[in-house]
């Protein structure tokens, strides 16, 4: 009945991909975005491995750290379309 | 320093409005909603007061209950392109 098992599973990965790949492309280490987020380095390294389950207020944060759209830094890279 | 402050207010705005546009569209009832999610019906009462801060797991699951994508759960109505 519940559609909630792993759900979200694919969507961290998704996450993880895009936190890890804009952030380099910006030249940052996990500690300077960290310190951009106010978040410690350990848990950007968390969920650059997708084992986090990260709320939206963080998500938000990440993405404003990295000059995205929420739903830009949640889209696989690929399907993404031009503008950013 | 911190971009965190307030961050992901707007967006949890954006993911309320959503989830009870969707529902309605869908002729749920929060109840039947919360169900399908195998969430509690004052939950989904609560996201749509956008009181919480869900976590991406739970964001999935709802995005899969509605039959919409997570980036798309996530874009403001109006600035969603097209496919249903």
């Amino acid at each position: 009945m519940s559609t909630g098992k792993q759900a979200g599973l694919d969507e961290r990965r998704i996450l993880a991909g895009n936190v890890r790949r804009l952030r380099q492309e910006r030249a940052l280490s996990q500690e300077a975005l960290a310190e951009v987020c106010g978040l410690h380095r350990t848990y950007i390294g968390s969920v650059e491995r997708a084992e986090r389950n990260v709320s939206l207020s963080t998500i938000a944060t990440l993405a404003k750290a990295l000059n995205v759209s929420v739903p830009e830094l949640l889209t696989q890279k690929g399907t993404v379309r031009g503008k950013r």
